[in-house]
């Protein structure tokens, strides 16, 4: 299995984690980067730098991307200088950025044209889970290809899902998202209630994050909330980017989501109040202004 | 310690296993309860009989609580033939009831004119919970109170956090409640965009319910909505109360809370479609039907 080429395109917190993973693994890598100089760790450990994902292509077998926003994704892949252009016949694609499911259908489609195998397999866990190794990875495409994948996809992450057809890995990223928005309002109010209340907020975490009410985003981030850390562990700016993306896949299938919309306008206020760059959980700071409460 | 005369008003599901654990450990007890059928298992064990909370109370050194609605708990502790006309000096009230943050306040209030000691303390777990003495139970009231009651508590609950003041108690488990019902809509939803995208639900729950989605909702009862098992853990029409009396509570300490005032309307509508005595993940149901789903 070391025999096969691997290219990398996207080289930013979680990616070069990512990739670093299959260098140490022994691989052959070839790596491209929008901003050059976020590949130079993977560059001193063995990976070669080329100019355009096309050229990655070409010296590939097997090419991951995990870029920002679909955007990105449509010209790194579908784009003239893009994956697609450059990758020969029977090779695989495997985007891992969170993207649309529709544009995950578009990119398999176009690729078979080509007799080029294509899986979308967005991840959960962080940077985190990225740099240990243990990322949630949840996979749509062919089973087969899958199979063939496997192997990397073990040497970066811990639980990993074949979840259906093209599009059912970036659908499955959608559920996660959509679970953690409105919990993240639960999280906020009941926090914020306790605060008014006059309550030890961690002695309310202690109690009732053991039980019913427990939930990995009020014994995590609650725990920063309490301490006023908004520093990212997952940026604003992607999370509206996922939601924007759900909310819009969720009406194409014809599907009310009152709880995501809701958390969706919030986020939005967020981003409005310049806090685009902090961890989801500053959700807290705009519950406290909106309800006059200033710290 | 088994020298303390114990009474116990309600005798529902919780209650009943409740007093079974106190009953068992020894204690001499007398019971009432609105309906007389519902305490038979516990005089077969032992408990005495009364025909109002005033005669249990009088002849208790210790009165625990634990009925439906703040109107039930007024009545019972407040009333003419309440606990509190019959109790003792010295002797000790604990509501175990989930109800009003204010009432619990009220009623310390007008048992400490009498020098009787009151403590709030509702509880988390169910009925399975109640049923394995492995409940949560928060407590507000005077510290020294709580250290004497300490004993009976560690017969019923596994985690046992005393909160602060009276009314502490109350307000942690509307912490609790506000918590659950966001992330419910947070499950539903997710699951229903995963079953308009075509994916295995319990394979879904299986990769996004191992990472940072995480809640008890989505692993458990998610899991039941999966199963379409919507029999009760815990009735809609018990959380339609607590929601309102967080609505309530947060409104007078002028909190806005707009996750839980739409959780609130969706189980008022769970209501009107006559589901009260479904289960709180009959959300699921709802939500489907807003979405022309009908299975």
């Amino acid at each position: 299995m070391n025999s096969k080429r691997v290219g990398w395109i996207g080289t930013g917190v979680m990616g070069r984690s990512m990739c670093m993973h299959i260098l140490k693994a022994g691989y052959e890598v070839t790596v491209h980067n929008r901003t050059k100089e976020k590949s130079e760790d993977l560059v001193r450990e063995g990976a070669e730098w080329k100019d355009t994902p096309r050229e990655v292509a070409e010296e590939s077998d097997i090419v991951f991307t995990i870029v920002g926003y679909p955007e990105d994704v449509e010209s790194v892949i579908l784009g003239g200088d893009g994956v697609l252009a450059g990758a020969a016949t029977d090779s695989i694609l495997v985007d891992m950025t969170t993207s649309k499911p529709s544009l995950a259908e578009q990119i398999y489609n176009k690729a078979k044209e080509k007799k080029v195998a294509a899986l979308d397999a967005p991840v959960s866990g962080g940077d985190v889970g990225a740099r240990e190794g243990k990322l949630a990875i949840m996979i749509g495409g062919e089973k087969e290809v899958y199979e063939q994948v496997e192997p990397f996809f073990s040497i970066m992450g811990g639980n990993i899902a074949y979840m259906g057809p093209a599009g059912a890995g970036q659908h499955t990223k959608m559920s996660n998202q959509i679970h953690i928005a409105t919990t993240m309002i639960g999280v906020v109010e009941s926090l914020l209630y306790g605060y008014r209340a006059g309550l030890d907020l961690d002695e309310v975490i202690d109690v009732i994050g053991a039980g019913a009410a427990a939930s990995w985003s009020l014994n995590n981030l609650g725990r920063r909330m309490v301490k006023r850390n908004f520093d990212p562990g997952f940026y604003v700016k992607h999370f509206v980017k996922d939601m924007g993306i759900a909310l819009e896949e969720a009406r194409r299938m014809e599907l009310s989501l009152p709880g995501l919309a809701l958390a969706y306008q919030f986020y939005v206020a967020a981003m409005a109040e310049g806090l685009e760059n902090k961890g989801t959980h500053v959700l807290y700071k705009v519950f406290e202004r909106m309800n006059g409460i200033s710290q």
